[in-house]
């Protein structure tokens, strides 16, 4: 079997260190993998099965030879690197926002639309993780018929924020119990018995970057130029897995009955929908996991055609760094 | 100044001693105040201002005198209780469920419709929590063009429990801080660093009792037979205030700039809405206050005539003590 010479740029961070986590666990079949981060990481030693790894600082000149590079990096740092990646001849599967709204770049979910790996041109978005999750909940309904809109509330945990949001999160914790002050550093507002409905920056039109995302890429995922998404994006106190209740709104009428045995049947989602027994998903059962567990299926009342549901998953994992792996998989399977 | 036998039924639990509280503070003329709970806390000795009063077990024979009985006690032991209550010709102001759906019981929020107060036979109900926040929030759009459905999602604080939610967080929280085993009492699942999507029980269709209410409720409340309203409520690692991400739909279109002024005007409504300067309403911030905070107004995306925003408010005093102490205001107005 074929072997890859992969670099994953921004390792240290909490998606970087993942993304090592999952190609290790998934087997993808690495000849070199070279570790790239801020000149402050570099000479920082880091484990890759039983490798030991040393992290290099990156630039234009890291790339040389390699076939994948896996961007868990920022979104400038993202711009500045993608034509050194690119003219090196590798593929850069980039985790950030950089390129997601570039025509030439495909945006993929691979359960979704991963044929559309076919068509890039050395640069593959990974979406936002609020997204990747309700569409992998939702992805069964728009087979039984193409979903029109959906009304979307988030209850997003903190390390999505990066690896400093559980870290300011448990300080805070720690602080209200010892009366002591509540310090701030990655979340605007104390996060700790507290909900921050800010995630992202804003927009004109009072949304916030991250609200607009799962219209934006979602139109561009299941390849639905018209869907129509309304969004709320909450940080809540929960440490990880971000959980959605979201209204879906189809062209034809459904049957619950119809949706829950489609979503058993969907690739990556496990249906979690016994209510009576007490029994739906919650960000504790879905934390270090790639299954999005789905449930609370119901008809909506608010309009026709609708169906309402709650789904859990985890944002670092299914929600980022199980995704790019899954794409990386893609290429090499092409 | 006319001066009232007052009583509250299930003075000992968390929204009986808001009553007290809330009663002295907004200075009710109170000829006599008596605390009625269960046989287990008779004896107790509670303080209304300065004056020690002791809790009496409450019986069918409590109510002789009394003028107002507020009740915070369960559904069971209200509909017990009410034919003592009103044979004794007293008004009972009841916050459980019991008697919510009764054509001849008035169910008010008294920025709202409390001329309905009028017609009451004797017992006039307190709506649900999340219900009396999030129509405290979309009253004024209501006013601008009648509502015909609304999508919702709560992010309720465990103390919307009892006084067992807080300490279960708490205690959770420690335990988990040390690594010791957490154990639940209050709720089925942990709650702290978690998100429960169930509060009430399941009805058949999938629903909870509690998000049902929002529609049942609502109806009656806005006199609007035919409000559709999908909610979702979900249990949050908060101690208190809950929240609500809402999209109203109305039946002509309203401007962003309409709404906003129309809050800023409302009753009991704070327009907190200036997100560019990260300023919008936090359950931190609306913690044992009247006022339901009201923010990230903004158009609605998904459908026509649409706006979404997103309310807090203390579900222990609007949501619960101080409505029922303001539907008493009504009757000694009347």
């Amino acid at each position: 079997m074929k072997q890859y010479n992969v670099a994953i740029l921004g390792a240290t961070g909490e998606v970087g260190r993942e993304m090592m986590k999952i190609l290790a666990e998934r087997n993808f079949p690495i000849k070199t993998l070279k570790l790239l981060a801020s000149e402050r990481s570099a000479g920082k030693v880091m484990m890759f099965r039983d490798t030991p790894l040393t992290v290099e600082a990156a630039s234009e000149a890291s790339f040389e030879g390699m076939d994948i590079v896996l961007g868990a990096a920022s979104a400038d740092l993202a711009r500045t690197l993608a034509p050194a990646i690119k003219a090196a001849g590798a593929v850069f599967v980039d985790n950030s926002s950089a390129f997601r709204g570039c025509p030439d770049v495909p945006l993929i979910v691979p359960e979704i639309n991963g044929e559309d790996a076919k068509w890039h041109n050395g640069i593959i978005s990974n979406p936002n993780c609020s997204t990747i999750i309700t569409l992998m909940a939702v992805k069964g309904i728009h087979k039984l018929s193409p979903i029109r809109a959906m009304v979307a509330s988030t209850y997003q945990a903190v390390s999505g924020a990066g690896a400093g949001g559980p870290i300011e999160l448990a300080e805070q914790t720690k602080a209200l119990s010892e009366g002591a002050p509540v310090s701030c550093k990655v979340f605007p507002y104390q996060i700790a018995q507290n909900l921050i409905p800010q995630i992202g920056s804003f927009l004109e039109d009072g949304y916030t970057t991250e609200e607009m995302k799962m219209q934006v890429e979602g139109r561009k995922i299941m390849h639905k130029d018209d869907l129509r998404v309304t969004c709320t994006c909450v940080r809540v106190p929960v440490v990880r897995s971000h959980s959605i209740a979201v209204s879906v709104y189809t062209e034809k009428p459904l049957t619950v009955e119809a949706v829950k045995e489609q979503i058993a049947k969907e690739a990556g989602c496990r249906l979690v929908d016994d209510p009576q027994s007490k029994v739906y998903p919650m960000p504790l059962d879905t934390s270090d996991q790639d299954i999005v567990f789905v449930g609370r299926i119901r008809p909506d009342i608010a309009f026709e055609n609708g169906i309402t549901l709650w789904c859990c998953g985890d944002q670092v994992r299914k929600g980022a760094a199980t995704n790019a792996v899954q794409i990386a998989e893609l290429l090499i399977e092409a």
